[in-house]
């Protein structure tokens, strides 16, 4: 899954901005991609891009319209269809995150055979994997892991790959969920994998490399979620991780969508993914821990980091206040 | 996905036993629902039914034509192909367990949406399935669990079930793989669901029951297996099982398709399941171990038994040599 760049940003009739929440994560973190951002009649939405049409933004270059909206059950607006139509006929190819496909789309899918242009649907892998081989593979690996889903795993990803390759390091994000892929223009929704290959996909989202490469591949859900995880086991096994990283947001009371659920204890979290990340790696070791402190003000989100530093005997840092120089530092430059 | 009944069980032009493996176990398991076996000119199978062809199957009263035979590459046999086209037109369904879809073969597809039958492909899920909720659900469940795959995990839960019935208990076997969906006549191939929904599929397959009704869930795969554990996790955590069944063969010198990985010391393996297995169900306990000795003279089979009763503290059986009363016995009639 290979996504042309760069991208003209559709923000369709979104109600607000958590609606925009996936384009908005790809103006924060590849602004030089987006060529703008592309309103419809009501939308509430604003990403601080230049506002055009499709028109517009293909003078400017633009290869790709990224849907990064999300709808109420995750459908294709009505009114955006003849609007993509005519893109596809401007030689656009389109992307989406939506869970409904684009290619389910009748005319969406007549003007792109027509036309010869890509749909690409994110969620879907759009090919075959083998089943995992366990067989050790030469470059570093750092993997973020979690307390819970959504917690700061692509985000912190993201800034480590960001803070790497700033200190002349190389690196690579690795996505393996919906906006993580149109952030790094290719990846692996390994949530929509067959179960069998989990851990097979990943190895080939992260194979091989030199030496002193480091992919940060952002995790997904937990080895504590009900639901997921899965998921979060083959992921672990598959990406032969070096470096974990876990994450954590210390204000909430319940595992996602599962009210009946706590999250576990941090110690508790690391002891564990650390145990089953040795299968396939017998040094993998959590060298860090990323916290989303957004919702405790200044004093208290530098509390809690002291004393989980102090508890854990591992750096505790927060992407967005301090920064991830502290995880960097102990991985070598 | 649910099989019509009786069976005719295709062997077409197996090479040798082995490669009947399947159609031997329903013919083993379910010796009723098997009006007789159908070979084609070579076959070196044998599974002591019947030998007849569709149309003296279908005078018995066959419903469904199984074809139960692995074939190089998993694919259908060219010379198979008019022959199960006209067992379609008789009023067959068709139900396999080969790689290769029956709906992927045109002549067979058209056949069977023309004379409105049912083709069964069971290791693709037929349904879609919720992610798994957590949510604590009546009736008791058991699941086999493994130090590696193929270990004896099916085997040892449809003799539980078998053993449990004649005891007068309320008991049935929830198949989770091909060869387990043709001896139950329905199920989930849990390792061919979309990997966000295992333990969704779980929950569905063994849902809410009787309380002193037991669901002996298959296992798949190893929580120690680099390829499969995700899916062994999902499973684990889908079924909420109150007793585990650990299944081992003592002879196995690595992880099946891993020659670099060994398998794991029982007790580890028994240690991790029930730790992973108390997210969903903290009564979750490994009531028993059920050991493949069939790699071992008598004398040795009996000592690993007595053996590893004495150093794990739990009854150790051998489904074949000494039946699974042991274990039956430690969950109340």
């Amino acid at each position: 899954m290979q996504i042309e760049r760069p991208y003209l940003l559709v923000l369709g009739d979104a109600r607000d901005q958590l609606a925009a929440k996936t384009a908005g994560g790809i103006a924060h973190w590849r602004p030089d991609w987006c060529v703008g951002q592309w309103r419809l009649a009501g939308c509430k939405a604003d990403l601080g891009l230049k506002d055009m049409d499709a028109r517009q933004a293909r003078e400017r270059g633009a290869k790709t319209v990224v849907i990064g909206v999300a709808n109420r059950g995750g459908v294709l607006g009505k009114d955006w269809i003849p609007l993509l139509v005519q893109a596809v006929e401007m030689g656009y190819d389109l992307a989406s995150g939506l869970h409904q496909s684009l290619s389910a789309v009748l005319e969406i899918r007549a003007a792109a055979d027509k036309h010869g242009r890509k749909l690409i649907d994110v969620r879907i892998p759009d090919r075959e994997f083998d089943v995992g081989s366990g067989a050790k593979r030469p470059g570093k690996r750092l993997l973020t892991v979690g307390t819970d889903c959504s917690i700061g795993k692509m985000y912190t990803s993201l800034a480590i790959e960001k803070e790497m390759r700033s200190r002349g390091m190389k690196a690579d994000f690795r996505a393996t969920g919906q906006t993580g892929i149109l952030i790094a223009g290719s990846g692996v929704s390994v949530d929509a994998v067959v179960a069998d290959f989990i851990s097979g996909a990943t190895e080939w989202l992260a194979p091989a490399n030199d030496p002193d490469h480091w992919d940060a591949i952002e995790g997904q859900g937990s080895l504590f979620h009900a639901s997921y995880a899965g998921v979060s086991l083959g992921l672990l096994h598959g990406a032969q991780a070096d470096a974990l990283v876990m994450c954590h947001e210390p204000t909430r009371t319940h595992m996602r969508g599962l009210p009946h659920y706590p999250l576990p204890p941090l110690k508790d979290c690391i002891a564990l993914n650390e145990s089953l990340a040795r299968l396939t790696n017998p040094a993998a070791k959590c060298v860090a821990v990323s916290i989303n402190t957004s919702a405790l003000d200044k004093q208290a989100a530098d509390r809690f980091l002291k004393e989980t530093e102090d508890k854990l005997g591992l750096p505790a840092v927060d992407p967005l206040r301090t920064g991830v120089g502290k995880i960097v530092d102990r991985l070598g430059a």
